[in-house]
This record gives structure tokens, sequence and C-alpha cells, in this order.
């Protein structure tokens, strides 16, 4: 039964991200659906550029996780649907500000927007988004929906500041940099998962349950974002390989090997980072000082940390496949890394 | 009786708007504070950079207006003060971005924030200030609320792309410009004075009429910032003039003289404006054009149109003092011009 096979096999290729966009297949083109017609407005340049930085794709990762966590609780109606099309635009402001503050000319591998329209756009539009994700929440009609992303994009925003503050700063201490990631990323993963919970009308912990989950698969996720900045091939990671290190970031691979390194060592970060300073074998050297001392591969490990941390928030969920699934995306989250 | 002569003066002196801050004085003290304690975050270069453009003053215009909106309404609780501290808070945003996108140095006559902090900052405590507001509001409780000034929002960044969408391009329509500033302007003035019908509870026809004043007025207010941009010193402006010159904006008195010009005229707005190949005797020349074809007299008629319709609106409120302020500060708009 040759073809039986076939589909096994192509079942075993399925990633667990394709396997829980599976789960929640219908919701998902629900909220692509709803993104297109949301970004709508009578000023053209608007849904073009939006348009652009949305279709670049990105994973729907924060999306997903409010439908699979709405799922999990349960819940059959459609509010989902609008709330996860929310988080997907504060998602994309950011991403949008973020390229102009990065001066990135790369987004997932593709031109970024900053780079197509120029910054003076890339500003307006996110700000657009961001404002038009807060009319979608008044739609949905819930106070503790808008507390809760009000709230999360406050701490982005700081986040967002507290990252420029440190950036070049070799200095900045392991904690310094836990405090970034939490804002700038593991808020709005707590965010979407809490959502889940709302919509589902579920008790407390369970509420408390999926924003942990969130959060901690947040920081893991953010944790290996930074370990691929000097690992990813371009093609495979969909951004410029080097990018954190040629912006002077100081992220956690960063932070390890500066710590464990000689005089020598923090000289060339010193120069490199702090300085911006760099030489076209910089990079280069970069990557073989984090090697010898193992800065990747222990910043993985802590990344496992928080994977933990988050698979064990679920425990309170019964088994179920949706739950097997948000399991199986933690562990996904770190082995992008190996 | 020197004194009472003395008194009389120095109440002669007070313009209209000093006049509406002393009938709102203790309520826009309240808000002055709020402005203050709400931009507080632990990340330090935010209540930095946020003190900065706050304190460089402005005229608290939105903010009173809400204050002012709400004591005609007769409103006598403190909702008022919560939200015209959200109304200042996206004024700022949008100030903050305004600058990146107009790469200003000065904002009222002071270092502009991105000039001292970059770009980088100035978007990101933008988005910060933004996001504080929409804390604000859920703060307050309203989804009428939240309503309004999400779609004053949208609608304002829309107007902000539609902005730099027309900018350089001389052929821009009167229709197309009054398009941009009934969004990027207008729409918050409505806004600010549609929240004290809210607050007070008051009919439907109230609500509109203090929108539509508020709209009017916003359109008035910003046709005569464009002639100022032509007209004042620096000094009283708090602005370099001929800012929108440099940038390129096509504004209503450039508009005017564009569309009256011989070929000549014509081309030289092409090359300066379109082209933005300038030379520094330029700007005097634009201002001689905008003279020839009273094309700064003109745009202030066009303003009193407006302003003449602000004031009709609130023709269903009885008589009062604050009633008479709201009045006044829509001619002492006008005649800042004069």
């Amino acid at each position: 039964m040759g073809v039986i096979v076939n589909l096994e096999d192509k079942r075993k290729k399925l990633s667990p991200l394709d396997k829980m966009a599976s789960l929640i297949e219908d919701d998902l083109k629900a909220v692509n659906q709803e993104i297109v017609t949301r970004m709508h407005s009578p000023v053209s340049l608007i849904p073009e550029l939006a348009g652009h930085i949305i279709a670049a794709g990105g994973k729907r990762l924060r999306p997903m996780l409010t439908l699979a966590a709405s799922k999990l609780c349960g819940y059959d109606g459609t509010r989902q649907i609008l709330l996860a099309t929310c988080i997907e635009f504060i998602h994309t402001a950011t991403l949008l500000h973020d390229d102009v503050v990065d001066e990135s000319e790369l987004r997932r591998g593709m031109d970024s927007a900053n780079a197509l329209w120029g910054n003076q756009a890339s500003v307006l539009v996110g700000d657009f988004l961001f404002s038009r994700s807060f009319e979608l929440m008044v739609e949905d009609g819930s106070l503790d929906v808008l507390g809760i992303l009000s709230s999360a994009s406050s701490v982005l925003a700081e986040g967002e500041v507290l990252q420029l503050m440190t950036t070049g700063d070799t200095e900045t201490s392991e904690t310094a940099y836990l405090d970034v990631i939490e804002s700038k990323t593991a808020i709005l993963f707590a965010a979407a998962c809490e959502l889940g919970a709302i919509v589902g009308e579920r008790p407390e912990p369970e509420r408390e349950a999926l924003r942990a989950y969130g959060q901690n698969l947040g920081v893991a996720f953010q944790v290996i974002d930074d370990v691929l900045d000097y690992q990813a091939q371009e093609d495979t990671l969909g951004k410029t390989v080097g990018d954190d290190f040629r912006e002077g970031k100081v992220t956690l691979p960063v932070i390890l090997a500066f710590s464990r390194g000689n005089d020598e060592e923090r000289d060339f970060w010193r120069r490199t980072i702090e300085g911006l300073t760099q030489k076209p074998e910089d990079l280069a050297h970069a990557q073989l000082l984090l090697k010898k001392h193992g800065a990747l591969d222990d910043s993985i490990e802590r990344a496992r940390h928080y994977s933990a941390i988050a698979k064990d928030a679920l425990g309170l969920f019964p088994e179920s496949e949706i739950k097997q699934s948000l399991l199986d995306v933690v562990d996904f989250c770190i082995e992008r890394a190996n």
C-alpha cells in the first residue's frame, strides 16, 4: 500500500509548527483573511507596505499561539480570529519600527520595508497597524483583553528602549539581557497565549498557566534567535547572519564569551561591539571566540531551562492533541539551533 | 485706585488661551501632574526623553479642549483629567514620530528629541507613550472612549502617511490637502472635544456639536500653522521658519501660489519643492511669490471659513464663560497669523 506509506512519510516530515497549523487550519485561514481585510486603508501605501511585511510571511507563531490556546481552553466561538489578528498587527508594527531602529536592510530574507519605502513610511505604517489593532480590540469589546494588550504594548516599548540603552555595552549582565528579552519578546508571547484562556472564560490558574507558558517560550525563543544570529545560514533563517554583531547588540552568546574571555578577547569585543569598528574578518573571529567558550551551546542550555518551565506550565491541562502540539512547539523552538 | 487699573490692564493682556487656562486652572494643574506621573517608567530614558518634549511646553491646546469641553458639558467629576492626559500622550507620540519623519532639528524652538537622542529613541518612546495612553483609557474603562481614540489614532496615522505621499507633489489639490489635515490634525481636536460630551453623558447632538467644533477648529488651526511656516519669526513660533518649504511639504499657500502662478513660477516650485534643489535665497523668493498671489491672505480666509463653522457648532450650548472662551480660542487661532 505505497500510498499509505507515502502519507505517513509525509506526516513524519511535518514540523511541530506545521502540525500545530494543521490542528487550527480553519482558524489560521480565517486569520490570514482577516489580516488582509483589516489592514485595508484608502491610503494605498498602507496596505501595500503592510502587505509586504505580512506576506514576507514569518511563521505567524504569535497568532497561532492565540488560536492554539483558545482551542486548548475548549473555546468554540470566533473571538480568537480577531484577537490573533491584533497580535499579528502589534508584532508587525514592532517589526516595522525595529527595522527603522536597527537600520536593517533585510527582513526574513527579503528587502525590509524601510529599505524599499524609507524609514518614514515604516514608522507611520507601524503606527497605523498599532492603532488598528486597538480598534479591533474595541470591536471585540473586552476591557480585559484591552488591558492585557495595552499593558503588553507598553512593556514591549520599554523593552525596545532598554535594548537600545544596552546596545554597545559589553558590560551588560545576563540579568539585564533577560530583562530586555522578557519585555521585548516574551510579553507578547505571554499575552497571545493568555487570550486563549480569556475567550475560553477559564479560571485564573489556567490563565496564569498559559501566560507562564507563553512567557517562558518567548524567552527561550529569543535566546535561540540570538544564537541563530551567529550560527544560521542566511537562506534558512531568512535574515542576515551577523546582524546583531554588526549592530553592536549585546546578546547572551556575547555576554558569556565576554565574561569568560581574556583581556585580549575583551578588547576585541569592545572594539567591535562598543566601538563598532569592524573589519570583514571580525564576524568569523567572533564566531571562533563563541565556540572557544561554548557560548552558543551554553546559551542553548539556558534556553532549555525556560523551555522546561514553559512545558511544565501546561501540566494542569488534560492531555489532548493540541496540548501535545503546544509542547512540541517548545522543543522545536530550541531545536532550530541544533 | 492704581492697583485696580493695573489688574484690569493685566486682564486685558490675557490671551484667549490664557483666559481658558484660568477657567480650568485646577484641572490643568492636575493634568500636568498626571502627565509627569504617568510617563514614568523604570527605563530612565523614557521619562527623560518624554519629559523633554512635554516640558518643551507647547500650548497644551488639545488637553485644554478636553477640559473645557467637559466643563461646558457641566461635568464635575474627575475623568477628564486622565482623558486629557491620554490626548496629550497621543499628541506627543505623534510629535516624536513626526520629527523622525521630517528629520526636524528644532521643535518649539528647542533641539528636537531626535536631534538629542537619535531617531531610534524617538520612535520607541513615541511607541511607549502611545501604548501608555491606551493603558490610561483602559483604566478609565469606557469602550466608548477607547473606540473614539483608537479610531482617531488610525485616522491620524493614515493622515501622516497621506502627507508623506503628497510631499514634493506640486500637483496636490486643495481637496487632497484638506484630506491630509483633516486626518492628521483635526481628528485629534475633534476627539479631544467629544470626550467632554462623553464624560458629561450629554445627548448625541451635543456630542456631535463638540466633535464638529473640534474638527473645524483643527482644520483652521492647521491652515494657520501652515501660513505661519512662511510668515512667523523663529522666536515667536518656536519652530524654524521655512521648515515646510525645506521639507518639500505642499501646504495650502503653495497650492494656491502654484495654481495661480505662471510657467516660470511653477518651474521654481517644481525645482524647490519637488526636486528639493534649494538655494539660500529660495525661501525669500517663495515668500515673494506667495505675497504676489495673495496666497497667505487667502489661506487665512479659507481658515476663517472653518473657524466660522466651529463657532456655529456651539450654538446649542447655553451662554457661559467657558463657552465664550471656546469661541474666543477659535478667533485667537486665526489671529496668530495677523
